[in-house]
């Protein structure tokens, strides 16, 4: 089995579960490069899409997260990245999650 | 508040999760189109990228999924859709959730 980074033009998106509660905290997305990064640190590696370069998760916060298990799904074109939270937060607005915004009739 | 769909191209991915268990079952992309369809009808519609169209999820199969809740996340360029199955699986392997293999050393 191996990733397939070619449907997404080399990246392929990483959701991010608390392994205890969950809860959806984050979707990063990886190139080849984030992810080996990732499974060599135990600690999840994102690839920016906007600066265009690897970033460990809280290298500058804080808040890294801690790799318990990483799971592909049928066609290894995503990954589901059970963690636990190093540090009290995985948003930079300070909240649990990132997704935290109910989505309205404006959207 | 409006989704970033240019992000990504026109696509942003969707984690769909279950809305009970908590279990996520599978990542979809979707256009502003299938986005407004899954709004409109309440149904989770994503776009293909290998077909280069919109489908409804189980119009064929008929495990459909039921829109409970949508969040978005921090910069709005992803959405957590929590869903109620209305089959008995979402993968079409037959397994409740797209993700059950475990990553090993060889990937």
């Amino acid at each position: 089995m191996k990733l397939d980074f070619n449907k997404g033009n080399g990246l392929i998106p990483a959701v991010i579960q608390d392994f205890e509660t969950g809860e959806v905290l984050m979707l990063g997305f990886m190139n080849e490069e984030a992810y080996l990064k990732t499974k060599e640190t135990n600690l999840v590696t994102f690839y920016s899409r906007t600066r265009q370069k690897i970033w460990q998760k809280g290298e500058q916060s804080g808040d890294k997260l801690e790799v318990k298990e990483i799971l592909t799904d049928c066609d290894n074109d995503t990954i589901l990245v059970k963690v636990k939270m190093l540090g009290k937060a995985v948003c930079h607005t300070g909240k649990i999650s990132c997704f935290f915004k109910e989505v309205g009739n404006d959207n």
